[in-house]
Parts: structure tokens; C-alpha cells; sequence
């Protein structure tokens, strides 16, 4: 494997997650090539900096590269591994920034030998998308997770971690159903709630005018990530649908919980399992 | 009424709310005098250059004031309604700044009629308490609820709103039926669904140390709220009860329904509701 300085990298798919990565990974190898569906979207990035070359042709990119990342939604970059493998280099190391992890993993199984596979997601982002909001900085200071395969060799799964360091985040190597079980929880999870809780205020306050102008912290900072992009969302869920749905089953059991103590007026009770909740939020964010 | 400049106004209660209240108002009145159960609350409010004058009891700071704030839970605030009635003076203006309203204005219905009761609740906070945490920025820019009752003259509301104005906040008259329903479903059902996501976490994924690494953005902002000061919260839903159940119940409803979506692999379906969730989000957080 080539230094990271040294790599020539193609980034496809040039959203708020691929624009980012490729502003932040330009000024630490030889050159970034974006490839993206719409021409528009290549000439933003070119303007904005972000990348080197772009282009709408995947074949003009991908078999030049030494580092290729697919920063598409879960099923399209699956559907891409596929149908990109053929025009990879020997030696080529194959990323991704998909969410969820284990059907991506089965994907890149059945890559030719000559192709090094590494599953990565960033834990990052932002409830806006596409190439506008793209910002190199967004990466700092976060956890990105890399998912090696038996097969992926111990330099490929180095040249990942320095690329996934030079962008300013750390580096943490889990196996696909572990990440895949902990993001249910973690990020699938408050999103569903998220989602749920505005469409409750939808049913409920949302048509009395006053609802605006009360609209308290609690409410914007637990609805913030239904604001997702939906395409992405689907993706996630779908391809995590037994993990999501676990997650979502024991918070429907605690949620339940906490209603019977109120409906009892069991103030005793109501009172320890808030105080619990309390003190695991303080533990997990000191 | 006098006005505001010339009041003498007393806190009741030097947590997060009270301090950052009496730090913002020092400037446009009087003096301002807090009280505080605790001798060391008192001191460090002093210290931190919050109030004028300080003391722990009551019957020294009551009697000669123009305003008495109320700025403890929302169940010892109906105690003290009660309680602090016959050391109040001929005119004075009687605020709390309790989350819920109905009970808090059953109890100010029966105060002397010398008094002007006015109910009001900020809509601003932080998941920290105590006087350490009081700033007096914390109520500029947001909606401070005014709920007048029947006997409450306009002179007094008046005074009401100049000094919710005076600390960058603004004034919303609401009604208490209405204003705890609204803040049933957009503060305390979040609350709840807080806690019950951390509880969630707790039972699953937290004894995964990679769990901490991961704790996505998702996380960290709907699970916020849970960090909330326990006794504060439990007289919000004991006295918010009926609302806050019947806004959980909408809640529940929602989230089974995409669940069944999920679970039936209906991806029209789930896609349409994710969709109809980000439009209102984006609706109401332009």
C-alpha cells in the first residue's frame, strides 16, 4: 500500500457526508476525484473547493484510484460494489460511509482477491444534506468506526485508520453485528422516536399557533434528527430492521414502565426510575 | 403599581431559575432580595454578585416587597402560595415560574384580594441545577408564558410583561388549561421519552465500552433532557398528569405505527410517514 500522501483517492457520491470527506482528506494525499450523478453537483464541489477533479463517469475515476470510498446510501453502495468492482485497480482499498454494516460486509465478500475491503461509519453528520452544507471540518473530533473483513489485510486496515486520523477523527475497529446492534440503539433508535415525537405534536399542538412560539429545548434538541434525509433513513433502517426493531421494543418497555408509575401516582417508584435515567445520562456524558 | 425601576422585588428560591432571574433583573428595579432555605445559597448568590440582599427567612425579605417571585417546584410553590400570603403587602405582585399552571392558579384563586397573582413560566433551562449553573443571560431570547387570572388587574399583568421584557424574554398570554396541554407535549412527554431511551441504553448497549465511543449526535440530543433535576420533574408530571398521559398514549400510538411499517417491510408506507415527520420538523424549525 502507498502512504496516504502518496494516494490518489475517488470519492463517490458527493452529499453532505462525501463533499466533507473529500475537503478534508484533499490536502493530505496526491489528489481527490469526486464522481457524482449530476453534473451540477460536481461543478459545486469543484467551486467549493472540495475536491480536485469530478466527474459523472465512474470509469473515468475508479481505475486510477488507490483508495476508493462510497459515500452513497446503505443499498446503493451495496448495488455499487457490485457494479464498480470490475473497474478497481489491483490493490485498490474499497471504503465505505454506510450506517449500518453487515449486509455492505456481504457485499464486499465476494469482491475480487485483488480488491482490500474496509466498512467504515463515521459517527458524524448533520440533519441537512447535500453539497451545500458539506464542510471539511466535520469530521473533527469524532469516532469512525472501520469493520475489517477476515480477508482485509493488515496494511489496508492501516492506510483506513491514517486516512480516517488525517480528517481528525479516531479510529474504532468493531466487527458488523456488534456496530450494527450498538447504532440501533445509539442513532436508529432516537431517530424513530424523533420522528414519532413530531408527529405527535403534528396530531396534538401543532395547530394552535401558540405551540410556535413555545416550542421548548426539550422538544427541538429530541426532534432534531427527524430532520434526516429520508433516502439515507430508509437505507438504514431497512438493512438494520431486526436491530431497530429489538432496540425499539425494550424502549417501548421502559416507556411503558415510566406510564403505569404515573397513571398509579406511584410517586415513590416514578421517582427512583428518574433519578436512574438521571444519573446513566450524567455517567454516559460527565 | 410602581413601576418596574422603583420596585423592590424578592426571589423565592436560588436554583438555576431564581438566580439567573435575580441576576438579570438587578439592573431594572430597585434592589432585589433573595431567599433561599440554605444559608451557603445565600452566600454564594451574594458572591456571584446575583442579588442585593439576602436572607433564609422569609418574613425579612416578604413584607417590603413590590414583587414576589416564586422560583421553586412547582408543589412548593402551591405550599407557599399559602404559606407566605399573610407576609405579602397591600398590592404586591405575586409570579412563580412553575412549569405547569392549573394548580398553581387553583391556589393563587384564593389568596387575599390585596394581592395581584400572576402565573408564569419560562420557557427556557438547562439540564443543571443549582445556584453555581444561574446565569443571567439564561432568559434572553425565549418565550416566558403569562397565564392571568380573572382577578389579576391589568395594571399588575402590565408589570408582569415590563418585567419578563426587561430580562430579554417574550411575553405569551396563555390560559393554564391550554398552556398545559401545550407544554404536556412539547417539554414533558420529551422528557420522558428521554429518559426511557436512556434507560434503553442502559439495558442494552451500555455495558459495551465501545458504546461511549459511539454515542451518536442522535443520542446525545434526544437523550438530553434526562440530565433534568428529579424533584423538579416529578411535580411537573404529577401535577401535568392527565396531559402528559394523554400526550404519551399519541406518542405510543405513533411509534407503533412505524414499527408495524417497519416490521410488515411496507417501505411506501415508511418512506411516506419518515417524510411527512422531516416536513413538519422543517415546518416548525425553519
Amino acid at each position: 500500500m502507498k502512504p496516504l500522501s502518496q494516494c490518489r483517492i475517488a470519492i463517490v457520491g458527493l452529499g453532505l457526508m462525501g463533499g466533507s470527506l473529500a475537503g478534508a482528506l484533499r490536502a493530505h494525499c496526491r489528489d481527490v476525484t469526486g464522481v457524482a450523478r449530476r453534473p451540477e453537483t460536481v461543478e459545486d464541489a469543484l467551486r467549493f473547493g472540495l475536491i480536485d477533479h469530478g466527474t459523472t463517469n465512474p470509469e473515468d475515476a475508479l481505475p486510477h484510484a488507490d483508495v476508493v470510498i462510497l459515500a452513497t446510501p446503505v443499498r446503493t453502495i451495496i448495488r455499487q460494489i457490485r457494479e464498480f468492482a470490475p473497474m478497481l485497480g489491483e490493490g485498490c482499498l474499497l471504503m465505505d460511509l454506510g450506517s449500518t454494516k453487515q449486509e455492505i460486509i456481504a457485499a464486499m465478500e465476494e469482491l475480487p482477491r485483488r480488491i482490500q475491503p474496509l466498512g467504515g461509519h463515521p459517527m458524524c453528520g448533520k440533519e441537512v444534506a447535500g453539497i451545500a452544507e458539506a464542510d471539511p471540518v466535520l469530521y473533527r473530533g469524532c469516532t469512525f468506526i472501520l469493520v475489517p473483513l477476515e480477508r482485509t489485510s493488515a496494511a489496508a486496515l492501516a492506510l483506513g485508520q491514517t486516512l480516517v486520523e488525517a480528517v481528525g477523527s479516531s479510529p474504532l475497529v468493531l466487527d458488523g453485528e456488534r456496530q450494527d446492534r450498538l447504532v440501533a440503539t445509539l442513532s436508529h433508535l432516537p431517530y424513530l422516536l424523533a420522528c414519532s415525537l413530531v408527529q405527535t405534536a403534528d396530531a396534538s399542538t401543532s395547530n394552535d399557533p401558540a405551540a410556535w412560539e413555545i416550542v421548548a429545548g426539550g422538544y427541538r434538541d429530541t426532534s432534531r434528527v427527524a430532520g434526516s434525509d429520508v433516502t439515507m433513513m430508509m437505507d438504514i433502517l431497512i438493512t438494520n430492521r431486526r436491530a431497530v426493531l429489538d432496540a425499539t421494543e425494550t424502549f417501548q418497555r421502559k416507556l411503558a414502565a415510566l406510564v403505569d408509575l404515573l397513571e398509579a401516582e406511584d410517586e415513590a417508584g416514578l421517582k427512583a426510575a428518574l433519578a436512574a435515567g438521571r444519573a446513566e445520562r450524567r455517567r454516559m456524558f460527565p
